[in-house]
């Protein structure tokens, strides 16, 4: 089913006003979640919902949540995220960092008491908006990744996003899961009935699996890289660095032992880690925006190895969805639509969905 | 042959005085450069040093380089390394940062105008040895890795660290190139006569190479990750991200067009960045190394996919190579002695090796 950005908006802000959200937090919620699904990033965006739907429901989410500065200096500040989903979190914390970079240079922020914030890109990319450089990390609720040569998993898929500015082109934005695909895209794959390639999950037996549920399921996943020799180092490196960024220095949980060590009913505790860095300090006005693009030209230079397939430049593909989705709308699994009327049902949120569907307007 | 860390200390600074560098530098230069050999880094150590000595002969390396800050604020600075090698210049840089994070939390310094710097996680570890997180990324002298979808190499091998202290564990330290292998590696194997497995290079077919020698005349090297499938834009990606952070940021070249925009005799220009960050502007006194000891401890205590290969966890090879490497010596190529003693007789320094092999004394 296509649904518009305008109708997911108005069908979540309905659910989340049900919920008990906080209206300046349900803007900022909505924002990033259909950012995500505007730019193509499908697993981090409303197919969400269900799994936020399902931690309220055992408790482990505060709606009306408190978002709070706890500590700062004038370029740190350390956020509660009041135990709330991530998003609007996220927004206040990279905002606090672009502010306060703008002065001195360079700001950090990171946050506690978190949830799920959605696609990490979104708050990088608030900064290059601003003519900054943008980093974002998270930590995840479950440990998922491998560590090179163990048997169970240690770390989430914990992504780290960056994003630097340009002139002329867009900006400069990565975003990716340190694993070497994304859960969410397990969870896809299951949704569309689709196997795994070889290489990003390992079943019971130790061997690799395509099975997503298998990979959904035992939860080992390998970090990027794949294998030692591949560099399986590198991948589980950066998914510890995250944990170390995001979770350790705010004071958030280590997933892999939550459990243990806080028990079964434990919030998540997910921590999130925010930086930007101003330009303008280290180069004079517009070089460092006049080499970001000079870079950018170079890359879509490149010949493709094969025609057709040009290179890929970070940012590129999330902004053609964009382009395609802001007129066309948003493609949404229909047991994914199924399960939103549910939620909306389930909370005597209005079904604004079925309610278009009936009338088949879009 | 096995040389002991002070007969090299010596042979080096012998060498370096020959070469003209001042005196500082050279204590920090060797004590980089051993810093790698000693952890069994052997790739960026006194293996570098036909490397140094070949752009020294080609009038791209000034030795009596003055390192100097160009501009500041109170937690950022861009340093001018003048064109020396990066040693020296990044020893300077991270102690900037070292100083500045620990009364405001977080500080970046950016160094243009260098040269290889070797192992970047000797930077980050500083930091770490302080206390504080720490973060070192280096721009490359020349384009090794191939981007997602494309045919030729756009940029260098491009390493990140990161480190972090721990309590009774010793600092959390990953360092490692955005390729799937190092380039040191490629020079490493080929010096040995090894092969290198399928996967790290493309030959001129396009196809994947064993041959290191192609490795490192093609330089058409993957991104971490390998292939589209497995993750190589995620590679590609933080290649990219090192860039940015190294030489856009701080005025230092784009090493795949620099030939193109500024000539063959152009000095590379390469750019490092280094970052510090203060935990004790975000966590309570000890909380931060005590959550880092949990995390360690909880990936010593992994059991192994294989009996006998426990879980890697990061700093530790190194560590070990530390001890065994201190009271065994250094395990050098019979080749790259021979080529380190012709490098002593070519600038009349004295041959402190040969010296020792004759007398066979340790």
């Amino acid at each position: 089913m296509i649904l518009s950005a305008d109708l997911l908006d108005r069908q979540l802000t309905a659910i989340f006003t049900a919920w008990g959200m906080r209206p300046d937090q349900i803007a900022d919620t909505v924002r990033v979640m259909l950012y995500a699904d505007l730019s193509g990033i499908d697993s981090h965006g409303v197919s969400m919902m269900p799994a936020y739907h399902r931690i309220r429901a055992e408790g482990k989410l505060t709606m009306a949540a408190v978002v709070r500065v706890v500590r700062q200096t004038p370029v740190t500040a350390l956020v509660d995220a009041g135990g709330g989903l991530g998003h609007a979190a996220g927004v206040f914390a990279m905002n606090l960092a672009v502010e306060r970079c703008a002065g001195l240079g360079i700001a950090a922020v990171g946050v506690r008491n978190s949830n799920h914030y959605g696609a990490a890109g979104f708050y990088a990319r608030m900064a290059a908006e601003r003519g900054f450089i943008g980093i974002a990390t998270t930590s995840s609720w479950k440990a998922s990744i491998v560590p090179t040569f163990g048997s169970k998993p240690m770390f989430g898929t914990n992504p780290i996003a960056f994003a630097a500015p340009a002139g002329r082109n867009p900006p400069f934005v990565m975003d990716f899961a340190t694993s070497t695909a994304a859960i969410g895209k397990f969870t896809l794959a299951h949704r569309a009935g689709k196997k795994i390639p070889e290489g990003w999950a390992l079943g019971a037996d130790g061997n690799p699996t395509t099975d997503p549920k298998v990979g959904l399921d035992l939860r080992l996943l390998t970090p990027l890289g794949g294998t030692r020799e591949q560099g399986s180092h590198k991948g589980y490196g950066l998914a510890a660095m995250v944990d170390i960024l995001s979770a350790t220095l705010n004071g958030g949980s280590f997933a892999a032992t939550r459990e243990e060590r806080y028990g079964k009913e434990a919030r998540f505790n997910i921590g999130h880690f925010f930086l930007a860095l101003n330009p303008a300090m280290f180069r004079e006005d517009g070089e460092f925006i006049a080499e970001m693009d000079h870079m950018i030209d170079a890359l879509r230079a490149v010949k493709p190895a094969e025609p057709g397939q040009p290179v890929l430049v970070h940012g590129d593909p999330e902004e053609t969805a964009r382009q395609e989705r802001m007129t066309k709308g948003i493609p949404v699994a229909d047991s994914l639509v199924e399960e939103l009327r549910e939620i909306a049902r389930a909370c005597n949120a209005p079904d604004l969905i079925g309610g278009r569907s009936r009338t088949g307007s879009a």
